[in-house]
């Protein structure tokens, strides 16, 4: 038998357990929910949970299916209401773009006094995480799609809605979809930062060189890119020629 | 004592368990990494183990915390040898980043032939489900940032010279640091999507309309958007007044 020191057998039993990990995959992180505390919690027998499922894993993944369904209001309807009022007041596009993107990181960093807006950036970030274990499940992977699904559909119909009312226009060849995806992509990847607890970087500018004026977040700058570089106002002949130049 | 149907047990019991997961948060899917299996697999015995960790929750914590700092290449390197060649050829900017993006993409659908690669890959995947539980132990929250200083100073860098390159600088008011984030954000947010099994949209563009022609992914049209969001031309003097046009 070979002789260890304490810390060869750690390296060599956290890199087996890395091997695993690497050939398994990350789990759905709901396993300290423990079916046990849950019955405790609401005064139910054992039996009664037996009825349901065969063991504490079937359980699990219907916790975490009904956490990726869980919607507390619409998929765009915080992001609605954080620009309703500025659309209304005929605030410049820049503005609407810089007030969406402030509410989102404020989704992501749980940063709101509305109880209801509260539980809805809470089951975000938690459905966040769980669709990168989508596939612990099949049953998971079909809720985290039909959970896309229902975001790109609704967030789509919002950036309509804003682009009818500014005068804008996808350029030729991405679609309305296209631009939704790209903007969540952007919006998850800073949620993920900020469940990290990184902070989100801030500006205030002063409207030079292509900049915006006043302050911005980073996402509300990404945005803003986005926006120029996947649409232009209707009446451009030229498709926006200065996108293209890089 | 109430009496339910077994639909109505269900519901309350999902019910609650989903508000356990709201009050805690997801944690780290390692969950289904046994000590006992790992032991196993290694031929020790549970002695060895348990005088390394005092439960299975410690080893645990040690093996996410592991996890999130195993890199196989430097965190840029993947994407530096997929554009070196290209650059070295004479390529244009907007290549690089077409090229770029789709190595990206690549990488989160694990489609590459390299083991080294693919190892590669595979363990930024897993890091990314484990950055969305961060907090379930400080040394991960730790661990994490750690982590993102690494990437973020690695890719800056690496923008670095390609903004030397193709003579580009940033607009005033936003560091390289700050495009860095940006482009990490969307990169990994279009990463989760791979995890859920989603297949990255792709284009056959014909240089109409402000975009670019030939193949591209949606993650190069948001990064080339971003591009010309976040930098100039060095000889650029009105600081790109048409990215502001929104």
């Amino acid at each position: 038998m070979v002789r260890r020191t304490g810390e060869q057998t750690r390296t060599l039993l956290l890199r087996t357990g890395m091997q695993m990990l690497l050939e398994r995959g990350v789990s759905a992180g709901v396993q300290h929910i423990r079916l046990q505390d849950v019955l405790r919690r609401t005064g139910l027998t054992t039996g009664a949970a037996y009825r349901l499922w065969a063991d504490q894993s079937d359980f699990h993944r219907d916790l975490a299916v009904a956490m990726m369904r869980m919607r507390v209001i619409g998929p765009a309807d915080a992001m609605q209401a954080a620009v309703a009022d500025l659309m209304a007041s005929g605030a410049s596009g820049e503005d609407v773009i810089n007030a969406a993107a402030l509410a989102h990181v404020r989704t992501a960093t749980l940063d709101m006094a509305d109880p209801t807006d509260l539980l809805d950036a809470q089951s975000f970030l938690i459905a966040l995480a769980l669709r990168t274990t989508a596939d612990t499940w099949p049953e998971l992977t079909e809720a985290s799609h039909e959970r896309h699904r229902e975001s790109v559909e609704a967030f789509s119909e919002l950036y309509q809605r804003l682009m009818d009312a500014y005068g804008m226009r996808m350029r030729r060849g991405v679609t309305i979809e296209d631009f939704s995806e790209a903007l969540a992509a952007i919006a998850e990847g800073f949620a993920i930062r900020a469940l990290e607890g990184l902070e989100h970087p801030r500006y205030d500018l002063d409207g030079d060189d292509g900049m915006p004026s006043g302050e911005w977040t980073l996402l509300g700058l990404a945005v803003r890119s986005l926006v120029a570089g996947f649409m232009v106002p209707d009446d451009d002949s030229d498709g926006g020629r200065a996108a293209s130049r890089t």
